[in-house]
């Protein structure tokens, strides 16, 4: 039996990891890959501590950090399909149909974008179709962009975009927007947004970059030239497994103590993307899983006095 | 007047900077130095993502990425020693009689160890001397340590080396301890941990490293051999200038709600070691410094509509 599960590889499962190891738990590390989702990113500018890495590099970084740590053992890749509550602890079940019991979970799943499922959308990912305009607004300085979402996903990219893009359309499937009365304003008040309702996108267009899109006007193809997509229109946590077993909010994210990273469940704990912070980055990940690290360590001295 | 003057350059201070920097505010960092409390370390081996880094490239590669970012000045060596709330934000007065004002603040002041302040202590800073168990006890693997402190972190300090360490002395001023019961019953277990009590510490000796403890015994003059002190007698926040501003708990830590960094006050946000959060760790300051950037970016937003 291990000490503690960590459920995902991304920021936050491999900062656990780091913890755990250190503090010589009997620790088993499950995911599909290393890095989470920034590893598409050709150029993460916001990893603090160093101003420009690609995803590829700091998944790689991550994976180095936890396969130093002796106690840590590491089955990749293999996903965790259920968890059940046992005795003394939890079991889980993978998609390999191996099951595995320990006295702890952190679940670090995170989360994954809700896709337009066009042609060239996975092609240009991180070549200039991007999910996060906190992250990558600033890779746009003087270009012309298109925001895919009319809801307050969307409003906020574009308003993110406005120091850098030079032109910003919002592709808005429907006739009205739906984001936020006063976020709506604040996007409707500046020249360089123009909004375009609804507008359905076709397919995403380019040769090394993006170079545009493709979208039907009344029957008829037309191109849009833009150097960016940002694809806007929701993110799903990965908290499947995790139903009925800890309490989630209607979004379908893990509700957390933030100070301590507790679930509603004694014994599981969770960071990152799955869970519902209200800004999904990789430090603010990566700092709440130290905390589930050090709550695990804590809450296994206590139980087994 | 700046959007945000950020107070402090360690980890948490810099992660804040570069959130603003790329946010477009107009920040202004305050702070001594870049870097923290961790400086002093000649080998961090829990930043994560980095296996290995000392405290001098840490902070160098902070200070790199925060002046990366256009729209953030930085003052250093400069410190903060008052601040007053005023109309539409708040002013902060420092040690070179400089003033600047706010619309927003972000207090990222961190905290100091409590010292002995006897010889050797700062000398063997960083070679043999610590601070920090949870970052350092891996460092002494196979060594004699002494963990001055009977207190809870004194205590917890000797549980976390017990992986590591293979003699422990737990140094201790009076005739008793005054950690909780529960602590002192695990430490009280191991056959590796032996309390001394009544125990006065007059010097830390050694040539590159320490290498021992000279203590008094009924007025003789003795010498323990050690390869390391860890100094668990506490720790302060470097909150003095915020007192009276936002409310402060019985530590002197300012009291923040840790999903979103804010404090009692609206417009001022905190994070890192000068806060509440029960475990002092960088990753845990970064993490929570986006929160308050994007905390503060969003409040912006609201109160400028």
């Amino acid at each position: 039996m291990y000490d503690v599960i960590i459920i995902g590889g991304g920021p936050a499962g491999s900062g656990a990891a780091v913890y755990t190891g250190r503090k010589r738990l009997k620790t088993l590390l499950i995911t599909e890959s290393f890095g989470g989702q920034s590893i598409v990113s050709d150029d993460i500018q916001n990893w603090i501590g160093q101003k420009s890495i690609s995803g590829y590099d700091l998944a790689k970084n991550l994976e180095e950090h936890v396969r130093a740590q002796e106690t840590v053992e590491v089955k990749i890749p293999e996903t965790v399909t259920s968890v059940k509550e046992i005795t003394g602890g939890f079991e889980v079940f993978t998609n390999n149909g191996n099951q595995y019991q320990s006295k702890t979970l952190i679940v670090t799943a995170g989360g994954r974008r809700r896709k337009l499922n066009i042609p060239g959308e996975d092609q240009y990912n991180g070549k200039g179709v991007a999910y996060c305009s906190t992250c990558d607004a600033p890779l746009f300085m003087g270009k012309k962009v298109v925001v895919v979402g009319g809801g307050n996903a969307g409003l906020e990219a574009a308003i993110d975009l406005l120091p850098f893009a030079s032109e910003i359309f919002v592709s808005v499937r429907s006739e009205k927007l739906v984001a936020d009365p006063i976020t709506q304003a604040e996007v409707l008040k500046s020249d360089k947004i123009k909004i375009i309702y609804n507008h359905v996108i076709k397919e995403i267009i380019g040769e090394k970059f993006v170079t545009g899109i493709k979208y039907d006007e009344q029957g008829i193809e037309k191109i849009l030239n833009v150097d960016g997509v940002f694809i806007e229109i929701g993110s799903i946590p990965n908290s499947e497994m995790m139903s009925g077993l800890v309490t989630l909010n209607k979004m379908g994210e893990i509700i957390t103590d933030h100070r301590l990273a507790t679930t509603s469940k004694p014994g599981i704990f969770a960071a990152g993307d799955v869970t519902d912070d209200p800004y999904k980055q990789n430090n603010i990940s990566v700092g709440d899983a130290v905390i589930a690290a050090l709550s695990v360590y804590n809450y296994l001295l206590k139980i087994e006095k």
